[in-house]
């Protein structure tokens, strides 16, 4: 093309590139984990890890046709969001609760042995205490969406085992917030226990709060509103202002947003109609593969050039692995081997949360750049091994006592 | 607080704030937009006016707690997308081609004399050529959107003032394309015919070839899909594709991307089932919002410092509400007097479109900072006064012949 036809070209090109970014983007990240969704349920895998490999294949380790970005990530955050509001919608609070003791042991045992575990191994590699303790800190968060994804597909929210795990990774969060609190103050040389008590006392109050007089408060809220609004799907634009008005409150007392989404679905279950069920599924469907995908393109495999960092990520991976599983594992297990092995597997997960924990690490400069590859690995690794472990646990095996037969599908 | 206790209390905020900056958004934004809908709702006024006043509220002009970013841009085209699919799933396509010639008229008309007003006042005024040419350019652009959804909330797309609207849009988009694609190419100082010609050619190509074959073809492909596809909700992830898909090659060709959004739905339009027409509308109903709010935004009242300059601006309303509803109405004229007023003030919105010529005219040196803002307060200020007018124009009057009176509520 000579110069004199480029001016023409040229801001064809600019409105166009300008334009583009958004469709593209959508269109590639939602076409892909679909695609590779379905992929994996024709030969019997979870769709799940078809659609967070989809991210790592479009990412830097493979394809390098997309990086993380704001719009990405804000899409990945609204994804999980929506996730475990959806999530919340099918689980009833009072059962929830009931389960809350057995929830805090899994909980407890399941953030000690990883910690344990995480620290133990980064210090006999020979890498400085306080990076050793933060990599230990980093396989502490189970990332609940990946599991409850995988239940809800299945229709398995309302096994007992699925509820202990939705409560202990509640409580996981909470404690994940606590150590994460600790050990970030150790690393500035500073422990202040009374700020550490106070952001404790702070979290358990809203969890605590929000989970035992959501629902009964909304029961009261939700008719009174739908007879008085006018404004078209009043009850469904209800529902997202809980939903993201608790995830700022839960973001405000320390927690995860997505703790927040979770609780404003858990207020909600039972008093919206099915219209707003079905409402959110739809926002859900196309905002969640980019969570799932969002994870993946995390990941970048060009990172792992020496073959010690290679073998260090495996030992790490196992042991994310095997310290969920034994610790959460364990602790369940006067509720029978069957639920203990479906707890077991289901906090293994470790997702977007390890990955926040390795971020602060490295922006504190007590995590290097090698480790913070390995965790990430860690993280993404745990998510894509655990959704066919969970299938299997869940149904391959009876459980002895579930909760409730009748589990409604969300799919 | 003492320096000694900084540093814990800062990496909760750290974290805090990165984690908030998503949900925060979402919910100033969302509650905003529903709360001002409400409002405007209970005093007999179109909830969308409300919408696009809470983008003005929150953002420079009143309370400047938001500016556009990145995300909530994303946002934005996001839901005009959506709402355009989902007005494309209510049309059917036999019908809006059969219309075909009167929306040719009216949308040429439509692009012609708010073309020639805005460069003549801009010329009177004593601004340079290219500027006045740039401006009406900015004038031409239907925003089919505000429209729409005024419309689709009423239950009104399938009268025939409707269909023809949406038609008309459509092509208006195209001579849209050619007027800025040749304006440009004139600010630059080089005019290539053949270049216009096949840009052209290729932007008339993509809208014949979708909007006759479309659903044809997907009502050979959505039936063969839901047979073989494993994935959940396989028809409304296929959809999305479509959508996505459908936008991606509209901008290629040079059109905007909700064009392709638009015929996504219709191609898509009877089609699929009920369950994708309730998954279209929860994402719609979250994201709508953001492209509402999301023009006023753009807003900024500060930039009218001059008393000419607002002079200028109510001059320039003025004219770009008279030439669409004069130029549009009146070629419309021959299908009698109610549908001639209410394709007039169909037509008025200029919203989204009017801005990004603005911009390109910005970019490319020929437009000043001051018409850029009086050619902004133009295009969110018409999207303002014509709800109330198609409310008027629709529900007050009866029309003569509708193509059928079995109007299907989207709200």
């Amino acid at each position: 093309m000579t110069p004199g036809t480029v001016p023409f070209a040229l801001i064809l090109l600019d409105t166009a590139s300008e334009g583009l970014k958004v469709p593209l983007a959508m269109l590639m990240v939602f076409a892909a984990a679909k695609l590779l969704a379905e992929i994996f349920e024709r030969i019997h895998q979870p769709g799940i890890v078809g659609e967070i490999l989809a991210g790592v294949i479009l990412g830097p380790s493979v394809l390098g046709w997309l990086s993380p970005n704001d719009v990405l990530s804000a899409l990945a955050d609204l994804g999980v969001m929506f996730l475990l509001f959806r999530v919340g919608l099918e689980v009833k609070p009072s059962e929830l609760t009931k389960l809350g003791p057995t929830a805090a042991l899994v909980a407890a045992c399941g953030v000690l042995v990883p910690m344990v575990m995480g620290w133990g191994i980064v210090s006999l590699w020979g890498q400085p205490q306080i990076e050793a303790v933060f990599v230990g800190a980093a396989m502490v968060a189970t990332s609940v969406g990946i599991t409850a994804q995988v239940l809800a597909s299945k229709g398995l929210l309302q096994e007992r085992a699925s509820q202990i795990i939705l409560a202990a990774a509640v409580i996981d969060d909470v404690l994940g917030l606590l150590v994460l609190a600790s050990v970030s103050s150790v690393a500035r040389g500073q422990v202040n226990v009374w700020e550490i008590a106070l952001t404790a006392a702070l979290a358990i109050a809203f969890v605590v709060v929000v989970a035992l007089w959501g629902n009964h408060a909304m029961g009261k809220v939700v008719p009174r509103m739908q007879e008085n609004m006018k404004v078209a799907e009043a009850e469904y634009a209800l529902a997202i202002i809980l939903l993201f008005g608790l995830a700022v409150l839960a973001v405000y007392v320390g927690v995860a947003a997505i703790v927040g989404a979770f609780f404003a679905g858990m207020a909600l279950a039972g008093k919206v109609g099915q219209r707003v069920n079905d409402l959110v599924h739809g926002a859900a469907e196309l905002l969640v593969p980019f969570f799932l995908a969002g994870i993946g393109l995390h990941v970048n495999l060009l990172a792992f050039r020496s073959s010690s960092m290679i073998l260090l990520a495996a030992i790490l991976l196992l042991a994310a692995i095997f310290s969920k599983f034994a610790g959460c594992g364990l602790s369940a297990y006067r509720l029978g081997r069957t639920d203990a092995i479906r707890i077991g597997v289901g906090m293994i997960p470790r997702g977007e949360v390890g990955m926040v924990v390795a971020q602060i690490g490295l922006g504190l400069g007590v995590i290097s750049e090698n480790i913070y590859g390995v965790v990430v690995f860690m993280a993404v690794a745990t998510t894509l091994v655990a959704p066919p472990l969970i299938k299997i646990a869940f149904l391959t095996t009876e459980s002895v006592s579930p909760i409730s037969t009748g589990a409604t599908s969300t799919t």
